[in-house]
Formats: C-alpha cells, structure tokens, sequence
C-alpha cells in the first residue's frame, strides 16, 4: 500500500506543470527513499529526473517499491482541481490498477477524491554519473525564464558562454543578432537575486531554445535555477524543491553549429 | 411611457454577462411590480428566470405593462459600453419600437445614450408553482462554480447528491473518476463562507455539467447560490440579486443514467 | 556616429507598441535637434508622426543627419526584450547598415545588445503646416480609449462634434445607435482628468473607428490627448511624451458620409 500526504500540495501541482508538456507518459517510482520520476521528452532529446524525497511528505507510507504509469496530461488535468492551499494525498493500494489523489482543504471543510487509471509504460532507467562540469552557473530562474523567452523572439538556438565574469546568452536569426551578458553578481539584497559562477574553465555551447523554454516551466518552483555545463556533458538545468528534493533537465549540446547555420531555418 | 433609473448600474450588466450565452432573444416584461424575464435556452432545456423589483430602482416608472424583445448579445454589447459605476436607466416611449439605455458616469460628466430596436418575440409564460424540495443546499457561489469547471475537465454530468452530512459533486470520465464533498459548516468567519444544508430526505440527482457551468456565470451577481433539490422536479439554482430579486436556472435531472452511460459519449 | 541613451528606455518600448501596428516600415531620421519619424500607415490613410528631442536624452551624439529605415515588427520584438526600468542606447557607425539597440539594467548585472539590419525605405517628408483649429479637445487619453472601443462594438464609424459645453462622440449600426457626450469640466482633482475645449466654431466631422482605435494604442504614452479638428484638414490626435516630444497621428475625415450609409457596411 502507498500513501503520500503532502501538506503543500501546490509544489505538487507546479511539478506537474512543469513537465506535463515534455513528457506525454511517465513512470512515477515510489521507493523508502521518495517519489521519483525519469523520462525522455516525447522526442526523445531531452530528459527529465525528478526526486520528491519521502522526508518532504507529511506522512509517506511505501509498503514495498511501486513504479506507477500516469499520462501525464490526465494526472495534470486533476491536479489543477486541487486548491493552492489544499493538502494532497496519493494513494494506491496493492496491485491496483488506479490510483487516488486526495485533496483536502485547509479548513477540512472540502473533500475531493480524484482516482486515475494507471498505464503499462516500458522504460529503461538511465544511470545518470555524478561529473564533474566545466561551469556552473546559479542564477534568478525569473531572469533565466526571460532570457530564454526574449532570444526565442529572435533566433532558434542558444550560445551559453562562461567566463569568471560573467555569463553571456547569444542567438542570431532573420532579424540580426542578440547578445545578454549577466555579471557574477554576490552583492544583493536578496541571496535568491545572486548571479554566482563556479568555474574550472571557460565553456561555450550551443543548445535548442525550444527545450530551454520548455524547461523554464519549472520557474514557479523555485527562485534560483543552476545551469551545469560541461564540453562533453548535456547541459543540467535544475530547480530545487523547498527542503524536497529537484527536478532536473539534461539536454545535449548542438555540434557543428557553423554547419548548422549554412542549412536553411524552418 | 417607461423610465427606469438604477444607481448601480453594474448590476444590470451583471445580469446580461449571466443570462446572454444561454439565451439569445427574450422578451422583459415591466409592470408596476418590477422588471422581469422568463426565457428558455436556445436548445429548450434550461429555463432562466429573472426578477428585479421596482422597490430597487432609484426612480421606477411603468404607465402600462409592457413587454419589449430584446437580442440579448446586442443588449450586452451596449451594456458594456457603460461603466461599473454608472448609473443605467432604461427608458421607452409607449408605442414605440426602440429601447434606450442612458449611462451617467457618477461626475456627471460622461452621459452616453445607446438606443436599440425592440424585436417581436413568440413566448409563453410558465407557471412554476411553488414547491417543496427534498434538500436546499446554500454555498458559498465561487466554490460551486469552482466544483463545476474542475468536474468538467473529467466528465459531462455530474451527480449532486445530498446527505444531512453535507453534499456530495461526482463525475466519470475516460480518464477516471472524482468525487468532492463538501461538509455542512455554519462556523465560519463570513456567513458568506458556510455550507447550510436543510434536508427532508436524501437525494441524487444528475445534470448535465455544460448547463451548470452556463449557470454559474451569474456568480459576480452573489456571494452565494441556493441549489433547491427534488427528485421529480427541475433543480432550481438561484443567485439572488441583493435588495432586488434574483437569478433562478432550472434544470431537469438525466434520468436513466445507466443507460444513458451505455451510449457513445459526443 | 550614432549613439542615443534614453534612461526611461520605457518610453521608447511604448512608442513602437503604439505605431508598430499602423506602420510596417519606417525611416528613423536623426539630427542634433532630435530622434524623429514621420511614416503613412499601411493603407496610406493615416499618418504618424514622432518626436523625440535630443534634450530629452541622457547622452544625445549626433555627427551627421541620418535616416534609418527599419522594420518596425522586427525593431518592436527587440525592444520588447527591454526591461521596464532598463536604460536603452541606440547605436549606429556611420555608414554602417546595421544599428544597435543596448539595454542596460538599473543594477547594470545585465546587459544586452541586439543588433538589427537596416533597410532602403523610399520616402518623402511631408511639410505639415501649422494650422488654426476649429475646435481642441484635450481630455484624458484613457477616457478617449474607451470610447472608441466601446464605439466600436456598435459602428465603423464615429462623429465628433464639438460645441461649447461639450464634445459628442456618435455611431450607428445594424444593433442601433450611440452618443456618448463629454462635458467641458476643469474643476477635477487632478489636471489630467479635466476635458477642456476650445472652440473657435462649432464642428461635427465623421472618421473610421478602425484608425482612431489604431491611434489609441499610444494611450499608455500620456495621461491626456488632444484633438484638433477643423473641417477642412485631417484631424491630429496627440499624445505628448513626457519632456520629449510628442506622437501625432493625422486621419482625413470621412466626406458625404450620407453617401457613404446608402453603401452596404462591410
């Protein structure tokens, strides 16, 4: 038997946002340990890792250790049904073929139970290796959402570059050429507001915006996103989950990118 | 001759906003009591019926009975134009094929007059006897029209089923099941916020949930809704319209539910 | 060389929000008096007219008049990537055809620079005469908006008739008709919220609602607009830029205009 109460159910809700347009079905792994997911996006490109460690639950019960099969874009459609401020619980009993989210209001005063057929999804759980990455970057994840955001305006791909003072976002397309540069930046009000580059040595990649922006979903979960890179590594962009655990996006680099730009841009 | 002067104009456009997608051409009818509608939807299944007393009129003249048809999408769409703290007044000439709506902006300063031409509509007007209900549930509106839109998002019809405990919203659908329930609960803080139920005996009755969505765009009009239950009767959803009259909806149950259930869903 | 620095880059955001729309190409004409733009819409109906005097910028260099023909979509998206309180620099080499747009945040952590190309644009510059006025209406750019949109829903096409006590807006449509009266009033709180009218005759001339709502788009530029009518010369709706300059818009109006209503609407 599983059963999950999540006092601050709307983190729930964000992770499901987040990833419900990359990622069309997915396995859900509960073990002791939490509530895991990993899955390549539907075009297999990118892929997603995503920990809910079982300390972050109010109650976490996992009698024994269940890999669940949830479309995505249904679990979404009744996650949105949960208030901002309601407690949520999953539930599934042994070699049941649905699952339950509960939803509790804080007042108690509300009581939904939302039950999902689970699906038969194949998947391979890549072992991802801690590596050791060239630069890594923390910074505002609001600042990175638009950054991404107002290149796409103007071209297809990303060049990231990192050097100790800074990190710089360039693109070019039809319209002309786009360069941000954000300094190294320690000395703010607010620690979530830093720019903070660790770096080994100097990085610069080349990476689709259309799965960055994707990945900027995920902006509501956290303040700060880290960006790792590594010249023979995908790129890790993750948000933390307050005191939880993390959803990370990895994504390999474009090679070849001078080859690239002679090809004609759809 | 017909002059009516509402000093919160925002009500009539309240109003429209709840009845004009539900309806497309009805007819109002002013007597000496108040300004009123009755009108069916335009597919025959869902009857509004609307009442504003001439007491909540700042100033109310109506020589004659008098019945002017009116499109209901061109009234809004004139009605819009006026602003929330105008003060509307409708006025008509005896005999004449034109309604006028006058906006006073609250200075004085803006005075807009938008005059439409009357339509000739075939109606019967309904007796709907008084009635006694099984279960007359009284909620807060915004948490009814919530439980709608989130059942529609799994299901077409929603179950409303009643216990002295409290009610009860279900749906299926392909993707699964819900149910929410809400208790009773006179303890809040805002009388606005409880659940009242008053109850004769249980009942469980079914809807179509595209009906009562429509209904619950009269939600700006009310803090609450009054849902009156019968197992041989229309439900009656009822916002009242403070100090004037009221907004009332009915609706026959699905009957046969099961078998209903066995049809291909449109 | 080029090199323009306007602190409230915000400015320059809202004035290509407000003829981007209107005009698709556009010469940019700079000398040491000014930023400047003079452009026909599309349909070569209206007519914008910029200006930005160089006073009103930070840092004004200026070597040689220069005209730049830019494509105001493609210069609109890359001012969009501006932040509200960013400092934006306009740059151009001489003889270079591309220009620079820098954007520079309040912290100075982030800066940006998007280059664009420049194009050919055959124009010429119209000498716009002073001119005497029948009638000036100057009244809050909000409340002007709002009137032509809410025209809109009734006609194609609005008379604007200006007497000593006040200024009428009309429409008529297939639903019915509208006038909308503002009256003369300089005893407001605040400055901006006043309608003032001067008058030297009273005027009543017939304009397409589709430009006037057009010209609106510049609403955010000021609190008030102006409106110089005169029956023998296109009408001039301002919008004054704070300590800068100014945004006219010039529209012909609309001649036997009974003519025109025995013409089916489009």
């Amino acid at each position: 038997m599983l059963e999950l109460r999540l006092v601050q159910g709307s983190l729930l809700k964000k992770v499901l946002e987040a990833i419900k347009d990359l990622v069309n079905d997915a396995n859900f792994d509960c073990s002791a340990t939490g509530f895991s997911l990993q899955a390549m996006d539907s075009s297999h490109v990118a892929l997603v890792a995503l920990l809910l460690r079982s300390e972050g639950f109010e109650h976490y019960r996992c009698d024994r250790n269940l890999s669940m099969g949830m479309n995505l874009g249904n679990m979404s459609k009744m996650l949105r049904c949960a208030g901002n401020d309601d407690i949520i619980t999953i539930k599934a009993d042994d070699g049941s073929d649905t699952v339950t989210f509960m939803f509790e209001s804080p007042t108690q005063d509300k009581i939904a139970d939302f039950e999902m057929k689970l699906m038969d999804i194949d998947s391979e759980h890549l072992g991802i290796p801690e590596a050791e990455y060239h630069a890594i970057v923390r910074m505002p994840s609001a600042e990175f959402a638009r950054i991404c955001k107002d290149l796409s305006s103007i071209g297809d791909t990303v060049v990231i570059s990192v050097t100790k003072e800074g990190v710089k976002f360039s693109t070019r397309g039809d319209i002309g050429t786009a360069n941000i540069v954000l300094r190294q930046n320690t000395t703010v009000d607010k620690p979530e507001d830093s720019t903070i580059i660790e770096m080994n040595e100097p990085v610069s990649l080349t990476f689709a915006l259309r799965y960055m922006n994707s990945f900027t979903r995920a902006t509501p979960l956290s303040n700060t996103v880290t960006i790792s890179l590594s010249s023979e590594l995908p790129v890790v962009v993750e948000y933390k989950i307050a005191e939880m655990g993390y959803i990370r996006f990895y994504l390999a680099p474009k090679i070849e990118e001078d080859e690239e730009e002679t090809k004609p841009q759809i």
